[in-house]
């Protein structure tokens, strides 16, 4: 099992940008005052020289943000196939692939649905967009209780350090199965928070996340359920709802999904032998 | 002025899909049971023949979120570049130009940060993202009052048929100044619900869009506030918070930037003076 690390995040003062703006209260007269932003700036990604992608994202953990996104994106052929990524700018994230290595793809294209004709419907859809896992998250043996889930969106939040003064950022955390958080990242763009502490994971070696939970602040959408799989993460629990895609794909992978997660209720939408032990029982049908 | 069309959005039972979760309650054992997702399902864009790109969306507005996309995106050398947009499988819509019209660049792209330098900051970094609007918002003269801002959020849930059910849908809602809702739009990704409203005026003939609103029910991004100048739209209002990089392209731009609407509060990122009526004057400094 992975130990907590010293810091939880990566997050600095240029996460936020103070901003004068004109308050309009409910009553009596608007007022200028100080408001501080989520910060947004554009993060090129460059591979071997070229020019990949831009993203828009909050700076912080901008080289995990580099390698987790072209990992789980399904751009590289294996989890260890970047070398090296340097900031050759504050904005620019040069990645530099290791030897014999190339890329798998390019970002937002995933394979094109159709290649010269039209028609595809259902299962073909999912494996059409599918990035391959290398990891098969249904084997994953562990189990986690409805009250250790219950707990985790409270640690999440009382761990992010942004949101509460911007209102503006979407937080990924990855926990233990006892419900330890192991690491927090935070962004404007949800995908990015995943893919920042997927890079985080990358470059300690600790992929697959065998036996850990990744819970996001909002939604689960298709990508973030593909992630978690590419990462070899048995869990994904989410504050908000899931999309159908998200949990088609998590049921044909074995990946257990959990959606609105507030307080001690939730869903699961897959994989719920894996939530449901002997203190919270299935009622019996009929 | 525009006028209220008779339906004001696009939805059919495509957009929820049933599926079996198991509720784990605060107390008492869990149970199975039928829940509503929003459908997300990957739309793929070609033009002239070509593969351009893969978006998740939840389906419903295809055609006008092809044409949208492409044009708020800064993809098309104008407004009226498309000729046709015909859906040639339920997830594969073929964009044809124009006679002698070609793509301006390709998505996710954007126009590269950097050329073959590092370097760049502040402003210059907003210029090399930014795609160039054909409308200048900043001369447009209209005004909307606090009260009637106060008032859209209402408006656009009580005329969102998805969220309500799932609640998965991002929504995105066209104004008057007046506060009469045009146009309505929900998606599982909220650019996504603008481009459908783009493309929808767009084939209406009605961009720029001057004099209106346009109200996000999330988080207003960079991307956000740049489809709304490329689409002449003059107010940006948002539920939830900006970035850094929204308020700054609509202090650039001349756009109105509204957030945190909610109740009968809200707060002014940028064009002020359109909100600030006699009705609601600025504190006197001090």
């Amino acid at each position: 099992m992975l130990t907590a690390p010293r810091s939880l995040g990566a997050m600095s003062d240029t996460t936020t940008a103070r901003r004068r703006v004109l308050r309009v209260p409910a009553t009596g007269p608007a007022e200028h005052r100080a408001d501080l932003l989520a910060v947004e700036e554009p993060l090129e990604i460059r591979v071997d020289g070229q020019p990949l992608t831009v993203t828009m994202r909050t700076p912080g953990s901008d080289i995990d943000l580099a390698a987790g996104f072209l990992y789980t994106e399904g751009l590289l052929p294996r989890p260890d196939a970047v070398r090296e990524v340097r900031m050759c700018d504050e904005n620019v994230a040069a990645v530099t692939l290791g030897p014999g290595q190339t890329l798998a793809g390019r970002p937002g294209a995933r394979n094109f649905l159709t290649t010269s004709a039209c028609g595809m419907c259902g299962k073909d859809r999912i494996e059409s967009i599918r990035v391959r896992s290398p990891f098969d998250v249904a084997a994953d043996p562990v189990r986690v209780s409805p009250a250790v889930l219950a707990r985790l969106p409270d640690r999440l939040r009382a761990a992010q350090r942004v949101f509460s003064r911007t209102g503006g950022l979407h937080a990924a955390g990855l926990f233990s199965a006892d419900g330890t958080l192991l690491a927090l990242r935070e962004d404007v763009g949800r995908h990015n928070a995943v893919d920042k502490l997927a890079g985080w994971a990358l470059r300690g070696g600790l992929v697959p996340l065998t036996g850990h939970v990744l819970l996001v602040s909002g939604r689960a959408s298709f990508e973030l359920a593909q992630k978690a799989v590419m990462l070899g993460l048995p869990v994904l629990a989410a504050v908000s709802a899931p999309s159908s895609l998200a949990a088609s794909l998590a049921g044909e992978t074995g990946l257990t999904l959990v959606g609105f997660l507030r307080g001690a209720t939730m869903n699961v939408y897959a994989g719920a032998h894996r939530v449901v032990t002997e203190d919270a029982p299935v009622a019996a049908p009929g």
